[in-house]
């Protein structure tokens, strides 16, 4: 099957809808193009906040919302549900679906995110599962909530011990702002609906191999938020290499931790896609592009967002961490690469030449629990209650739409004031448990 | 495992958490009693909404709320989740998960509710899911999404018509609940959001084996209900009896219906679990039952809700239809049971005799579409804009908790205004398409 859609227009297929893909679709939308925007998903997810639809403070509708309704209004815009397999950058198609769909492009913007890496432990996936869909998220909360339902059901205190102890692998946003809200919830939201076991023992340990927390983040806010962790009750700690996850440990070096719930928020390995590009790529898969964001040799195709490995310009503003040298991956720099993607697309067509790509730091934040975040906007930097106030104005202002907007800030303040969560469901215990026994027999 | 807490106190065990279980777990919160109360989710779910849930108006957690939340306070009250496998009325112990947990019991309700019917058909359960679960729920919901989605992608019109020919099988309340509001999403809410196909040119087919729609309700509101799917565009179809289903369409008869989504509201039969009490039972599977709700020959042992074959008492309010001589399926009458199940076990505690049952009819309502619905309370009824208010108003107060009744409230506001749905997401594609890929090796 070949979408032949007769038209004389050039056709701009955009691979993933994430925060790149959907602003590269938008900055076309007065284009003289015909643009198609292809999704594993049909919905649009604002990934920021995955974190709360994993502990079941957040719906997974409040945080996404479908790709064709967010493109109804924009006429040269078609969106199809399809899983990309591979990309014939010669023959310029697009194929999915296991061959059955095959769409011709004309320009190609490549945004399909990334995936976990489990740096050559494929087998750890099962037993740690990471957070990028709104599959993943329910599959976090049916782990961390079911953890709570068989401790109850236990009469063996050593089980009961092992099913309360919660690890986190990765002390980046995700893992820092996943590690501080479980215990809250665990202290605070379900303390007083059990009768065997008594959820504040619970306990909730921060893995990290580098030397802190949030290395992106200046080393005073890195000091900040591991102080912060540790008044909430987390067990950080940092240089501590992962050796071995089973069903019922997590090791670290000689240490055996028992657990059976692991969350995995360590490494980002680029969508295998890039590889059917034929593109140069660093460690993480990424693609090496131009400084336009074109694939070298290739002018046509664009790769944007986590699928990118992109070259900071000299003399921009560069954010502190480890790897100043790259564009960070963050949704603000993959909307930014998007807009920069449809503009080269525009400047080809009205047969002006490319631009680099520009990134413009709007700073990083981080939640870490209750009154408490850190954000670096680079020339300054805020902590506490202040930074959790601009936390959540800056997260409801960057949802897309105002439905969502208005659900997320009645579902904060319910949850704010009266330590209630709306959404602490697990609708497919049997899923959750047939991947942990399936993770029993790979890695056990 | 045993559950063997030290305890003097009567261990009442109640298997289901739906109407009838909660509200005798309820019923027994100033007695002299351990109450356990088991149940396969962790949550309590508010089945008539769930078609909003499968059609992408509602989210999961709007009608569904923890058990052991609703329980929290109290403290003579446990929650276990646990998948009750069978009853032991003689040893009196309740086996669960593969038999690693035992749970004696004092006195028993069973409230372990339906499943469906298929009428001999187990193999039509994958072609042609229920609405039971919010797993169900998810399931119909990405369906009837991936059907557009699917419909989008095809370049066949054959193809994109029976992609776009969507059956309900039967017409009880859910199956025209469901059949009337399919058409309101795909004519004014999916509309403006595809390019290759028109979703209004979507049809649904309610087919009925029976004579005529909503068997329970009188004739003349039926009647009603039937010219108002109509009106909204659904093909009702009554003495159609479903002959067979495949991958690829229903048959009727003689006359085959190409099509790739159905759904079944058709037929209930009793949770298994009612056989290994070892008792009488209908031809649904549900328990004869004692005029006090309890098993003949074993007082100790209530059966309520849909898994209860219960006579209505002669002289109380009988509600019209085919089958009058029994308590209907409806929540409330599983609530009314289940309060009067906990008012025995405290009788029996104070040495008093049981009392007969008596069913109070509060009426039954069936909403059709925007503006539309019947409602019968017996000694009135309504019909039209006036109904639908009032199905809106009673089910708003039906909902449990103050946070679901506003979350509700709001999306129906925000659905009735902008004809938008908030929660149009397709999480799992892959299982849909596995499940269906599955049902068509059985099924083809």
């Amino acid at each position: 099957m070949t979408t032949a859609t007769p038209s004389r227009r050039p056709r701009v297929v955009i691979v993933g809808g994430g925060f790149g893909g959907l602003e590269a679709a938008r900055g076309l939308r007065k284009a003289p193009v015909d643009v198609t925007l292809i999704d594993r998903t049909n919905h649009y997810l604002f990934q920021p906040l995955l974190y709360q639809v994993a502990t079941g403070l957040l719906s997974p509708a409040d945080i996404a919302a479908p790709t064709r309704f967010l493109l109804r209004r924009q006429k040269n815009a078609k969106v199809l549900m399809a899983d990309v397999e591979s990309i014939d950058p010669v023959g310029r198609v697009v194929r999915a679906d296991g061959g059955r769909l095959e769409v011709p492009y004309d320009y190609l913007v490549v945004a399909p995110g990334a995936r976990h890496s489990y740096f050559g432990h494929p087998e750890w996936e099962r037993l740690a599962p990471g957070l990028k869909t709104l599959a993943d998220a329910r599959e976090l909360r049916q782990r961390f909530l079911l953890a709570f339902e068989d401790a109850e059901k236990s009469a063996d205190p050593a089980e009961q011990k092992a099913l309360l102890t919660f690890v986190v692998i990765g002390a980046g946003p995700t893992g820092v702002e996943l590690a501080g809200i479980l215990p809250e919830i665990a202290h605070r939201v379900i303390r007083t609906e059990f009768r065997r076991i008594d959820p504040t023992q619970a306990r909730v340990l921060l893995l990290e191999g580098g030397p802190r927390v949030l290395p992106a983040f200046p080393e005073a806010l890195a000091e900040r938020a591991h102080r912060d962790l540790e008044k909430l009750g987390v067990d950080v700690r940092t240089g501590a290499l992962v050796t071995a996850i089973t069903p019922d440990a997590v090791s670290v070096g000689e240490e055996r931790i028992p657990t059976r719930t692991v969350f995995w928020a360590a490494g980002n390995a680029a969508s295998p896609l890039i590889r059917s590009l034929g593109a140069k790529t660093d460690r993480a898969g990424r693609a090496l592009v131009e400084s336009d964001l074109s694939l070298p040799g290739r002018p046509e195709v664009f790769v944007i967002g986590d699928a990118a490995a992109a070259a900071l310009l000299p003399g921009v503003d560069l954010p502190a961490g480890p790897s100043p040298q790259w564009v960070p991956g963050l949704a603000a720099a993959a909307e930014q690469m998007g807009a920069h993607a449809a503009k080269m697309i525009v400047r080809t067509l009205e047969n002006q030449p490319h631009r680099p790509f520009t990134y413009r730091n709007r700073g990083e934040l981080a939640i870490i629990g209750r009154n408490k975040a850190v954000a670096n906007f680079g020339k300054f930097t805020i902590t506490g209650r202040f930074a959790f106030l601009t936390w959540l104005f800056v997260h409801l202002m960057l949802l897309v739409g105002f439905r969502n907007r208005v659900s997320v800030f009645l579902e904060w303040g319910y949850a704010y004031l009266t330590y209630r969560l709306g959404a602490r469901l697990i609708t497919d215990p049997e899923s959750t448990r047939a991947a942990r026994r399936a993770g029993d027999r790979s890695g056990g």
